[in-house]
């Protein structure tokens, strides 16, 4: 891993370690992608299952999944992976209600009644990745607060494996989270499906989940312009941001940066310590954990590009930290708790030595889909609210009327909005 | 207005009905507007004043209105008006302040803490259009939230006024805000500032507000791709669904039809009705009542591509709302209350005779910025949220790993993810 003293590095040096490498590299699959979604517009299924057929390698005869083989796929499941999805499914449940906003209402001037109602989203879209390996935990994360706020129709799209048939671990998730729509479809073609809509799959109001530089490409596309549907946000490769001090353990803190840099090798991590003896044992951990690895090949490009950094304080490596804004940020400090208000950007934050990144990526019960690539400056993870529409109402009587039409009209008056006053005075008048 | 009967319609003309004029007939500034943002991220603030001697006329010497400005702004503006701006101000304050989220903390196992800590977004730019009429309005709907959720920078663009000042009332709702970095900048230039930051603007974290198509253009543009900020919502022409029954007062549905229709020329109105009776008279009412009207002529285009539409039964008229989405849905019914549960897709709702439109866009206390051209179907209005982020946070101790851990390593090994399990098993070994 690059090994860096952040007092050292001027202004662009600072800012070429905090890029996110994806940025960098990233190839233009634009136009590419831009005609699958054209071609699916166009042809539905049919052209879904070319797509199937060329990418996947699979004859994607009827794309959903029956409810038989959704019943056979919990029934063979290990019974302790079973267990563990519900479980998990409990937690992320508990937490997610905990959350959850309410309806309000307020009389802002007697007879003028303002409130809030919220209302599920009609028809979502999640995508549940399962490119170099299944996310039952992702299906978790999307389909539990899908659920909680009672969107009516909830659809899943998941890549066929090679034996044409869905992950059964993530076909479990579903069911746990209620959800009996699932299409054995992936990568670009399962966004166009979604946001288009074709006659086995209906088309969404809004789009979830992870995906490559396809996908995420595709729900780009597919959330501008004309026909436009919601997406949760932004994405980008998985990214983590520890920052150590002298007392932490460098073998918690290398398993921590290896278990992100495995995500991909565009992931990033960066750790800042203000001990170097720390960043020393970190590296040697790092190498040592690294040969143990099935994916060390792809974890070695991730830590190609991922740094270690001596901070001259913790007060500097916080303001790094909130420049950087990372997917996940790791506190493997001395009273942790202490250090939280400083945290400003963050997806998600882990505070101390026994809390490892993975805890939230499957069963602490907070959402692993998160703001990566500086997102986390203007957006939030997945919660309940992601799959809610807040209408606001106003109810007003003649007499709220006379309360706050003139204010109204006044401000009409001075926009030029002559027929927004009239509106308003039209009724004062009738009303008097 | 167009006259239609619903049930007559097939599928085609049904939905050619409700789609967005604008949508249709948009004219593609894509590429000039992309010129113009990289032209200000290139040559910053000069290029800023040369796209405003350009566009606006005016020699742009010192962008930032002066303390001084806004004071005397303040001071020479008729009482009448800051009173109004005041009075709304505080409606609208007392109402997002009401529906503001809370932190909260939930153990989801033993030793396992979980907690949503809310945070503003740093720095914010919004948008004041100020085109055909300055908006003040617009300056309080944007502001107030942002100071609610205390965003530490809070930037104002807006258009300069022929003489080269900004308008005295945005100046007068931007101080009432707290606010006290204004500019005198519209249009692409505008928003590239805010989002790429100049010598004298900074870059903001996240922009808001509504604009006409090259405006709404340059969002979408910077809130895609690498260095992309966030923003609002995708914003469209205004528009307005009334569902009147045989009750209504038709002076009052044609009052409010015409209020949105003088927005621009491509705002949309329809009116739904049950009663023939009631699509008469409003259709009169609007001739009589658009010719006294300083923006007639604009409304006249408006109306040219909007509907009067007599349905089977109200029933029939919220299938059609719904689908429709409207941003604005006013519901001039009896006992409109009762009908409001049917509401499941639309930005603000007005409930019975007396709660025109103009009073959502003024000083009800909700906001109006609000989504359009069917984005209802997937997002919300403006409100305090959109001014923060919700950042997760886990505290977990050695025993509260003991619990979950378990969970954590059976998913991760389902996943394939080993250095995810490592991560966890690692420090259950160092715990036992």
């Amino acid at each position: 891993m690059n090994r860096v003293q952040w007092s050292r590095l001027d202004a662009g040096a600072r800012a070429a370690l905090l890029a996110r490498p994806a940025e960098m590299n990233a190839p233009d699959v634009s136009e590419q992608v831009a005609a699958i979604l054209a071609d699916v517009r166009e042809r539905g299924d049919r052209a879904v299952r070319d797509y199937t057929q060329r990418f996947d390698g699979i004859v994607l005869n009827e794309p959903r999944v029956s409810v038989a083989d959704m019943d056979e796929a919990s029934a063979t499941l290990p019974a302790a992976l079973r267990t563990a999805i519900e479980e998990a499914a409990a937690r992320i449940e508990a937490f997610h209600r905990a959350g959850m906003a309410a309806d309000y209402a307020l009389d802002t001037a007697p007879g003028v009644r303002c409130e809030r109602m919220l209302r599920p989203i009609a028809r979502v879209g999640l995508y549940v990745p399962a490119g170099s390996a299944p996310l039952p935990s992702t299906a978790l994360m999307l389909g539990i607060p899908a659920r909680l706020a009672g969107c009516e129709e909830v659809v899943v799209c998941t890549p066929p494996r090679a034996d044409g048939r869905a992950d059964p671990a993530v076909l479990h998730a579903a069911r746990v989270c209620g959800i009996d729509r699932v299409y054995r479809i992936g990568g670009v073609q399962a966004i166009a499906a979604m946001a288009r809509g074709t006659a086995s799959v209906p088309a969404c109001d809004k789009l979830f989940g992870p995906g490559n530089g396809w996908v995420t490409e595709a729900k780009r596309q597919v959330s501008s312009g004309a026909g436009a549907v919601g997406i949760d946000m932004p994405a980008g490769p998985s990214e983590v941001l520890v920052i150590a001090d002298a007392g932490a353990n460098p073998g918690f803190v290398a398993a921590d940066l290896l278990s992100q840099a495995e995500h991909g090798p565009d992931s990033q991590v960066i750790l800042l310590s203000d001990d170097d003896a720390m960043l020393d044992a970190v590296d040697a951990q790092v190498r040592a954990q690294l040969a143990q690895l099935p994916r060390a090949g792809i974890a070695r490009q991730a830590l190609a590009c991922s740094h270690l950094v001596r901070v001259a304080s913790l007060d500097e490596a916080f303001e790094i930290s909130n420049r950087y804004a990372p997917e996940h940020l790791i506190l493997a400090l001395r009273d942790a708790r202490a250090w939280l208000p400083r945290v400003r950007r963050a997806g998600s934050v882990f505070l101390g030595d026994w809390a490892p990144e993975a805890l939230g990526d499957y069963c602490s019960g907070t959402n692993h889909v998160l703001p990566t690539s500086g997102a986390a400056r203007y957006c939030s993870g997945v919660n309940v609210s992601s799959f809610q529409v807040a209408i606001t109402v106003q109810e007003v009587s003649a007499e709220g009327l006379a309360q706050v039409g003139p204010c109204a009209a006044e401000l009409a008056s001075a926009e030029g909005l002559e027929a927004h006053r009239r509106a308003v005075t039209l009724r004062l008048e009738a009303a008097a």
